[in-house]
Protein backbone atom coordinates (compact mmCIF):
# COMPACT_ATOMS: atom_id res chain seq x y z
CA UNK A 1 0.00 0.00 0.00
CA UNK A 2 3.24 2.32 -0.39
CA UNK A 3 2.68 5.61 -2.51
CA UNK A 4 5.89 6.00 -4.37
CA UNK A 5 6.67 9.26 -4.14
CA UNK A 6 10.66 10.70 -5.10
CA UNK A 7 12.64 10.57 -2.67
CA UNK A 8 15.59 13.14 -1.96
CA UNK A 9 18.58 11.96 -3.88
CA UNK A 10 16.10 11.66 -7.19
CA UNK A 11 15.12 8.09 -7.01
CA UNK A 12 12.27 7.04 -6.79
CA UNK A 13 11.09 5.20 -3.98
CA UNK A 14 8.34 3.81 -1.10
CA UNK A 15 6.83 6.71 1.01
CA UNK A 16 8.04 6.43 4.34
CA UNK A 17 5.27 4.79 6.78
CA UNK A 18 4.22 5.75 9.99
CA UNK A 19 2.28 3.20 12.00
CA UNK A 20 -0.79 4.57 14.65
CA UNK A 21 -1.79 1.85 17.04
CA UNK A 22 -5.05 2.95 18.42
CA UNK A 23 -8.30 1.55 20.02
CA UNK A 24 -11.64 3.73 19.24
CA UNK A 25 -12.32 3.83 23.30
CA UNK A 26 -9.22 5.88 23.63
CA UNK A 27 -9.81 9.55 24.22
CA UNK A 28 -6.46 10.40 22.99
CA UNK A 29 -6.57 8.28 20.08
CA UNK A 30 -9.36 10.32 19.22
CA UNK A 31 -7.41 13.52 18.68
CA UNK A 32 -4.87 11.65 16.97
CA UNK A 33 -7.37 9.81 14.46
CA UNK A 34 -8.15 12.70 13.72
CA UNK A 35 -5.38 14.29 13.08
CA UNK A 36 -2.80 12.35 11.60
CA UNK A 37 -3.75 12.13 7.61
CA UNK A 38 -4.21 15.70 7.83
CA UNK A 39 -0.69 15.82 9.18
CA UNK A 40 0.52 12.89 7.12
CA UNK A 41 -0.12 14.71 3.22
CA UNK A 42 1.57 17.38 4.41
CA UNK A 43 4.90 15.33 4.63
CA UNK A 44 4.36 12.92 2.66
CA UNK A 45 4.10 10.26 4.82
CA UNK A 46 1.78 7.10 4.67
CA UNK A 47 -0.79 6.16 7.58
CA UNK A 48 -0.40 2.89 8.57
CA UNK A 49 -3.53 2.07 10.62
CA UNK A 50 -3.08 -0.56 13.40
CA UNK A 51 -6.41 -0.94 15.56
CA UNK A 52 -5.90 -3.17 18.50
CA UNK A 53 -7.76 -3.28 21.98
CA UNK A 54 -6.50 -1.79 24.70
CA UNK A 55 -8.40 -3.91 27.27
CA UNK A 56 -6.03 -7.22 27.34
CA UNK A 57 -3.43 -4.85 27.39
CA UNK A 58 -4.41 -3.08 30.52
CA UNK A 59 -5.43 -6.39 32.41
CA UNK A 60 -1.69 -8.16 31.17
CA UNK A 61 -0.23 -4.87 32.94
CA UNK A 62 -2.18 -5.38 36.16
CA UNK A 63 -5.15 -2.52 35.36
CA UNK A 64 -8.79 -3.53 35.38
CA UNK A 65 -9.88 -0.18 33.89
CA UNK A 66 -8.09 2.64 32.06
CA UNK A 67 -5.37 3.95 34.26
CA UNK A 68 -6.59 7.48 33.05
CA UNK A 69 -9.76 6.81 35.67
CA UNK A 70 -7.23 5.16 38.40
CA UNK A 71 -7.41 8.17 40.50
CA UNK A 72 -10.39 10.69 40.85
CA UNK A 73 -7.16 13.74 40.84
CA UNK A 74 -5.46 12.20 37.23
CA UNK A 75 -9.51 11.41 35.80
CA UNK A 76 -10.43 15.18 36.97
CA UNK A 77 -7.05 16.19 35.49
CA UNK A 78 -7.91 14.40 32.09
CA UNK A 79 -11.14 15.39 31.27
CA UNK A 80 -10.15 19.20 31.36
CA UNK A 81 -7.13 18.15 29.47
CA UNK A 82 -9.50 16.75 26.83
CA UNK A 83 -11.51 19.75 26.05
CA UNK A 84 -8.22 22.20 25.97
CA UNK A 85 -6.58 19.91 24.05
CA UNK A 86 -9.83 19.13 21.44
CA UNK A 87 -9.97 23.51 21.78
CA UNK A 88 -6.39 23.84 20.78
CA UNK A 89 -6.85 21.30 17.21
CA UNK A 90 -10.05 23.13 16.79
CA UNK A 91 -12.02 19.29 17.22
CA UNK A 92 -15.52 18.71 18.51
CA UNK A 93 -15.37 17.44 21.76
CA UNK A 94 -18.42 15.93 23.91
CA UNK A 95 -17.35 13.74 27.20
CA UNK A 96 -19.15 10.32 26.35
CA UNK A 97 -20.90 9.10 29.19
CA UNK A 98 -19.34 6.06 29.42
CA UNK A 99 -15.59 5.07 29.46
CA UNK A 100 -14.28 3.70 28.85
CA UNK A 101 -16.13 2.08 26.01
CA UNK A 102 -16.18 -1.12 24.37
CA UNK A 103 -14.37 -1.43 20.72
CA UNK A 104 -14.27 -4.73 19.73
CA UNK A 105 -16.45 -4.55 16.69
CA UNK A 106 -15.42 -1.40 14.83
CA UNK A 107 -11.97 -2.63 15.90
CA UNK A 108 -12.62 -5.90 13.60
CA UNK A 109 -13.86 -3.28 10.66
CA UNK A 110 -10.96 -1.06 11.28
CA UNK A 111 -8.83 -4.32 10.49
CA UNK A 112 -10.41 -5.55 7.65
CA UNK A 113 -10.33 -1.73 6.32
CA UNK A 114 -6.81 -0.93 7.35
CA UNK A 115 -5.24 -1.22 3.51
CA UNK A 116 -8.61 0.06 1.78
CA UNK A 117 -9.36 3.57 0.62
CA UNK A 118 -11.72 4.17 3.44
CA UNK A 119 -9.86 3.38 6.29
CA UNK A 120 -8.89 6.80 7.56
CA UNK A 121 -12.35 8.03 7.07
CA UNK A 122 -14.15 5.21 8.85
CA UNK A 123 -11.89 5.21 11.63
CA UNK A 124 -12.92 9.21 12.01
CA UNK A 125 -16.76 8.34 11.64
CA UNK A 126 -16.49 6.30 14.26
CA UNK A 127 -14.26 8.21 16.91
CA UNK A 128 -17.18 10.70 16.20
CA UNK A 129 -19.64 8.42 17.43
CA UNK A 130 -17.82 8.01 20.44
CA UNK A 131 -16.31 11.34 21.54
CA UNK A 132 -18.47 13.77 19.52
CA UNK A 133 -21.67 11.86 19.50
CA UNK A 134 -21.77 9.96 22.70
CA UNK A 135 -22.76 7.04 21.12
CA UNK A 136 -22.55 2.88 21.91
CA UNK A 137 -19.44 2.18 19.18
CA UNK A 138 -19.67 -1.45 19.80
CA UNK A 139 -22.77 -2.41 18.15
CA UNK A 140 -23.68 -3.03 14.49
CA UNK A 141 -25.95 -0.27 14.30
CA UNK A 142 -23.50 2.71 14.66
CA UNK A 143 -20.67 0.37 12.78
CA UNK A 144 -23.11 -0.10 9.63
CA UNK A 145 -23.50 3.66 9.60
CA UNK A 146 -20.64 4.73 9.36
CA UNK A 147 -19.97 2.12 6.48
CA UNK A 148 -23.05 2.48 4.35
CA UNK A 149 -22.02 6.85 4.58
CA UNK A 150 -19.20 5.52 3.06
CA UNK A 151 -21.11 3.78 0.44
CA UNK A 152 -19.69 0.15 1.53
CA UNK A 153 -21.44 -2.74 1.66
CA UNK A 154 -22.03 -3.39 5.14
CA UNK A 155 -23.82 -6.72 5.36
CA UNK A 156 -21.15 -8.67 3.79
CA UNK A 157 -18.26 -6.10 5.76
CA UNK A 158 -20.54 -7.01 9.11
CA UNK A 159 -20.08 -10.56 8.25
CA UNK A 160 -16.60 -11.32 7.36
CA UNK A 161 -15.73 -9.16 10.63
CA UNK A 162 -17.69 -12.03 13.04
CA UNK A 163 -15.58 -14.43 11.13
CA UNK A 164 -13.17 -16.66 13.26
CA UNK A 165 -10.51 -15.16 10.98
CA UNK A 166 -11.00 -11.89 11.62
CA UNK A 167 -11.28 -12.27 15.33
CA UNK A 168 -7.69 -14.56 15.04
CA UNK A 169 -6.33 -11.72 13.48
CA UNK A 170 -7.51 -8.68 16.21
CA UNK A 171 -6.23 -10.97 18.42
CA UNK A 172 -2.87 -11.34 17.39
CA UNK A 173 -2.51 -7.57 16.04
CA UNK A 174 -3.15 -7.09 20.41
CA UNK A 175 -0.02 -9.44 21.14
CA UNK A 176 2.23 -8.20 18.72
CA UNK A 177 1.49 -4.66 20.39
CA UNK A 178 2.10 -6.10 23.79
CA UNK A 179 5.50 -7.64 22.12
CA UNK A 180 6.05 -4.34 20.82
CA UNK A 181 6.15 -2.61 24.04
CA UNK A 182 3.15 -1.33 23.79
CA UNK A 183 1.37 0.19 26.83
CA UNK A 184 -1.05 2.34 25.84
CA UNK A 185 -2.52 4.39 22.92
CA UNK A 186 -1.74 5.94 20.76
CA UNK A 187 1.24 4.51 19.84
CA UNK A 188 3.27 5.33 16.91
CA UNK A 189 5.68 3.23 15.33
CA UNK A 190 8.03 4.72 12.53
CA UNK A 191 10.62 1.26 12.04
CA UNK A 192 11.39 0.47 15.81
CA UNK A 193 11.52 3.59 16.92
CA UNK A 194 8.32 4.01 19.40
CA UNK A 195 6.35 7.26 20.19
CA UNK A 196 3.96 7.12 22.97
CA UNK A 197 0.56 9.94 23.00
CA UNK A 198 -1.46 12.09 21.09
CA UNK A 199 1.29 14.63 22.27
CA UNK A 200 4.09 12.55 20.18
CA UNK A 201 2.34 12.64 16.77
CA UNK A 202 3.84 15.68 15.65
CA UNK A 203 7.46 14.26 16.27
CA UNK A 204 6.33 10.84 15.16
CA UNK A 205 5.23 12.34 11.83
CA UNK A 206 8.71 14.29 11.80
CA UNK A 207 10.74 10.73 12.29
CA UNK A 208 8.96 9.27 9.33
CA UNK A 209 9.13 12.26 7.22
CA UNK A 210 12.94 12.02 7.74
CA UNK A 211 13.07 8.53 7.02
CA UNK A 212 12.55 7.91 3.35
CA UNK B 1 7.51 38.85 44.34
CA UNK B 2 5.48 40.27 40.82
CA UNK B 3 7.03 42.80 38.64
CA UNK B 4 5.05 45.12 37.12
CA UNK B 5 4.52 45.31 33.29
CA UNK B 6 1.95 47.51 31.37
CA UNK B 7 -1.27 45.37 30.96
CA UNK B 8 -3.41 45.36 27.63
CA UNK B 9 -5.71 48.33 29.00
CA UNK B 10 -3.08 50.41 29.38
CA UNK B 11 -2.86 50.36 33.31
CA UNK B 12 0.27 48.72 35.23
CA UNK B 13 -0.47 45.65 37.00
CA UNK B 14 1.24 42.96 38.65
CA UNK B 15 2.98 40.20 35.48
CA UNK B 16 1.22 37.03 35.01
CA UNK B 17 2.20 34.10 37.33
CA UNK B 18 2.71 30.46 36.66
CA UNK B 19 3.24 28.25 39.32
CA UNK B 20 5.99 25.25 37.87
CA UNK B 21 5.54 22.17 41.25
CA UNK B 22 8.43 20.14 40.19
CA UNK B 23 10.84 17.37 42.40
CA UNK B 24 14.60 17.58 41.71
CA UNK B 25 13.99 13.59 41.38
CA UNK B 26 11.90 13.69 38.38
CA UNK B 27 13.26 13.44 34.88
CA UNK B 28 10.46 15.15 33.15
CA UNK B 29 10.85 18.04 35.46
CA UNK B 30 14.42 18.60 34.56
CA UNK B 31 13.46 19.79 31.29
CA UNK B 32 10.55 21.79 32.55
CA UNK B 33 13.31 23.36 35.38
CA UNK B 34 16.11 24.24 32.64
CA UNK B 35 13.15 25.27 30.06
CA UNK B 36 10.89 27.48 31.99
CA UNK B 37 12.88 30.85 32.85
CA UNK B 38 13.64 31.34 29.11
CA UNK B 39 9.94 31.20 27.96
CA UNK B 40 8.72 32.84 30.64
CA UNK B 41 11.03 36.27 29.41
CA UNK B 42 9.67 35.54 26.40
CA UNK B 43 5.89 36.07 27.38
CA UNK B 44 6.96 38.66 30.01
CA UNK B 45 5.21 35.48 32.78
CA UNK B 46 6.49 35.23 36.52
CA UNK B 47 7.76 32.17 37.38
CA UNK B 48 6.60 30.90 40.81
CA UNK B 49 8.94 28.25 42.34
CA UNK B 50 7.03 24.78 43.97
CA UNK B 51 9.34 22.69 45.05
CA UNK B 52 7.47 19.21 46.28
CA UNK B 53 8.51 15.77 47.32
CA UNK B 54 6.64 13.32 44.85
CA UNK B 55 7.65 10.53 46.87
CA UNK B 56 5.10 10.90 49.30
CA UNK B 57 2.26 11.65 46.42
CA UNK B 58 2.70 8.40 44.72
CA UNK B 59 2.89 6.90 48.16
CA UNK B 60 -0.82 8.13 48.75
CA UNK B 61 -2.12 7.42 45.32
CA UNK B 62 -0.48 3.52 46.00
CA UNK B 63 2.93 3.43 44.45
CA UNK B 64 5.49 2.55 45.70
CA UNK B 65 8.23 3.92 43.37
CA UNK B 66 8.06 6.38 40.67
CA UNK B 67 4.83 4.81 38.14
CA UNK B 68 7.27 5.59 35.31
CA UNK B 69 9.10 2.25 36.53
CA UNK B 70 6.44 0.16 37.56
CA UNK B 71 6.32 -1.64 33.66
CA UNK B 72 9.43 -2.91 32.01
CA UNK B 73 7.92 -1.37 28.73
CA UNK B 74 7.11 1.52 29.54
CA UNK B 75 10.75 2.22 31.56
CA UNK B 76 12.21 1.14 28.57
CA UNK B 77 10.31 4.02 26.67
CA UNK B 78 10.62 6.92 29.20
CA UNK B 79 14.12 6.36 28.51
CA UNK B 80 14.08 6.68 24.65
CA UNK B 81 11.69 8.94 24.73
CA UNK B 82 14.32 11.03 27.62
CA UNK B 83 17.13 11.38 25.31
CA UNK B 84 14.79 12.24 22.14
CA UNK B 85 13.22 14.98 24.28
CA UNK B 86 16.79 16.64 25.79
CA UNK B 87 17.73 16.20 22.55
CA UNK B 88 14.72 17.98 20.92
CA UNK B 89 15.25 21.14 23.43
CA UNK B 90 18.85 21.02 22.92
CA UNK B 91 19.82 19.99 26.66
CA UNK B 92 22.53 17.77 27.93
CA UNK B 93 21.11 14.45 29.27
CA UNK B 94 22.48 11.41 31.02
CA UNK B 95 20.32 8.19 32.17
CA UNK B 96 20.82 8.90 36.07
CA UNK B 97 22.70 5.74 37.21
CA UNK B 98 20.17 5.65 40.21
CA UNK B 99 16.09 6.61 39.90
CA UNK B 100 14.28 8.27 41.07
CA UNK B 101 16.80 10.04 43.65
CA UNK B 102 15.65 11.41 47.08
CA UNK B 103 15.84 15.23 46.90
CA UNK B 104 14.77 16.18 50.40
CA UNK B 105 17.68 18.40 51.00
CA UNK B 106 18.02 20.41 47.74
CA UNK B 107 13.87 20.65 48.04
CA UNK B 108 14.39 22.22 51.77
CA UNK B 109 16.89 24.63 50.08
CA UNK B 110 15.13 25.55 46.78
CA UNK B 111 11.61 26.45 49.18
CA UNK B 112 14.15 28.93 50.78
CA UNK B 113 15.41 30.04 47.56
CA UNK B 114 11.97 30.26 46.02
CA UNK B 115 11.06 34.25 46.16
CA UNK B 116 15.04 34.63 46.22
CA UNK B 117 16.82 35.96 42.89
CA UNK B 118 18.91 32.51 42.66
CA UNK B 119 16.18 30.60 43.17
CA UNK B 120 15.87 29.67 38.94
CA UNK B 121 20.33 29.70 38.61
CA UNK B 122 20.00 27.30 41.65
CA UNK B 123 17.56 25.03 40.42
CA UNK B 124 18.77 24.27 37.29
CA UNK B 125 22.42 23.50 38.69
CA UNK B 126 20.75 20.84 41.09
CA UNK B 127 18.96 19.38 38.05
CA UNK B 128 22.34 19.70 35.72
CA UNK B 129 24.02 17.41 38.87
CA UNK B 130 21.54 14.94 39.15
CA UNK B 131 20.05 14.42 34.88
CA UNK B 132 23.71 15.50 33.57
CA UNK B 133 26.60 14.79 35.89
CA UNK B 134 24.62 11.30 37.56
CA UNK B 135 25.43 12.66 41.37
CA UNK B 136 23.85 12.01 44.21
CA UNK B 137 21.94 15.29 45.03
CA UNK B 138 20.69 14.13 48.29
CA UNK B 139 23.60 14.84 50.56
CA UNK B 140 25.27 18.28 51.92
CA UNK B 141 28.04 18.47 48.97
CA UNK B 142 26.60 19.28 45.53
CA UNK B 143 23.85 21.71 47.06
CA UNK B 144 26.50 23.27 49.08
CA UNK B 145 28.88 23.48 45.81
CA UNK B 146 25.71 24.66 43.82
CA UNK B 147 24.99 27.53 46.51
CA UNK B 148 28.90 28.45 46.71
CA UNK B 149 28.74 28.29 42.91
CA UNK B 150 26.40 31.25 43.14
CA UNK B 151 28.14 33.29 45.64
CA UNK B 152 25.91 32.55 48.40
CA UNK B 153 26.46 31.59 52.29
CA UNK B 154 25.86 27.81 51.90
CA UNK B 155 26.92 27.41 55.91
CA UNK B 156 23.97 29.44 56.30
CA UNK B 157 21.67 28.29 54.47
CA UNK B 158 21.87 24.53 54.91
CA UNK B 159 21.21 25.05 58.55
CA UNK B 160 18.01 26.69 57.61
CA UNK B 161 17.15 24.28 55.33
CA UNK B 162 17.73 21.70 58.45
CA UNK B 163 15.63 23.54 60.81
CA UNK B 164 12.47 22.69 62.11
CA UNK B 165 10.09 25.32 60.62
CA UNK B 166 11.69 24.69 56.61
CA UNK B 167 10.79 20.65 56.86
CA UNK B 168 7.26 21.58 58.36
CA UNK B 169 7.01 24.43 55.31
CA UNK B 170 7.99 21.53 52.79
CA UNK B 171 6.19 18.90 54.16
CA UNK B 172 3.05 21.82 54.21
CA UNK B 173 3.65 22.40 50.32
CA UNK B 174 3.40 18.99 49.62
CA UNK B 175 0.06 18.52 51.27
CA UNK B 176 -0.85 21.52 49.26
CA UNK B 177 0.10 19.98 45.82
CA UNK B 178 -2.22 16.81 46.49
CA UNK B 179 -5.05 19.01 47.64
CA UNK B 180 -5.15 20.78 44.27
CA UNK B 181 -5.19 18.13 42.54
CA UNK B 182 -1.30 17.31 41.69
CA UNK B 183 -0.32 13.62 40.88
CA UNK B 184 2.96 13.88 38.98
CA UNK B 185 5.65 16.42 38.21
CA UNK B 186 5.82 19.10 36.25
CA UNK B 187 2.70 20.62 37.03
CA UNK B 188 1.88 23.99 36.52
CA UNK B 189 -1.04 25.86 37.97
CA UNK B 190 -2.13 29.11 36.80
CA UNK B 191 -4.83 30.11 38.80
CA UNK B 192 -6.71 26.68 38.79
CA UNK B 193 -5.85 25.96 35.91
CA UNK B 194 -3.62 23.26 36.02
CA UNK B 195 -1.22 21.58 33.59
CA UNK B 196 0.60 17.93 33.86
CA UNK B 197 4.11 17.38 32.17
CA UNK B 198 6.99 18.97 30.91
CA UNK B 199 4.10 18.37 26.94
CA UNK B 200 2.12 21.11 28.81
CA UNK B 201 4.89 23.99 29.48
CA UNK B 202 4.29 25.83 26.45
CA UNK B 203 0.43 25.53 26.76
CA UNK B 204 0.32 26.62 30.31
CA UNK B 205 3.18 29.63 29.69
CA UNK B 206 0.42 31.07 26.85
CA UNK B 207 -2.28 30.12 29.60
CA UNK B 208 -0.14 32.22 32.00
CA UNK B 209 0.68 34.97 29.26
CA UNK B 210 -3.13 35.35 28.38
CA UNK B 211 -4.28 35.73 31.81
CA UNK B 212 -3.11 39.38 32.85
Amino acid sequence: MNRVIPADNGHFGPAPGLEIWFDFGSNYSYLSVLRIEEAARATGVNVEWRPFLLGPVFRDLGWSTSPLLAHDAKARYVWRDMERQAARHNLPWTRPSRFPRSSVLPARVALIGADQWWAGDFCRRVMRQNFVEDRDIDSPEPVSEALEGLGLDSARILAEANSADVKARLQARTEEAQRRGVFGAPTFFCGPEMFWGNDRLDEAMEWAAAST
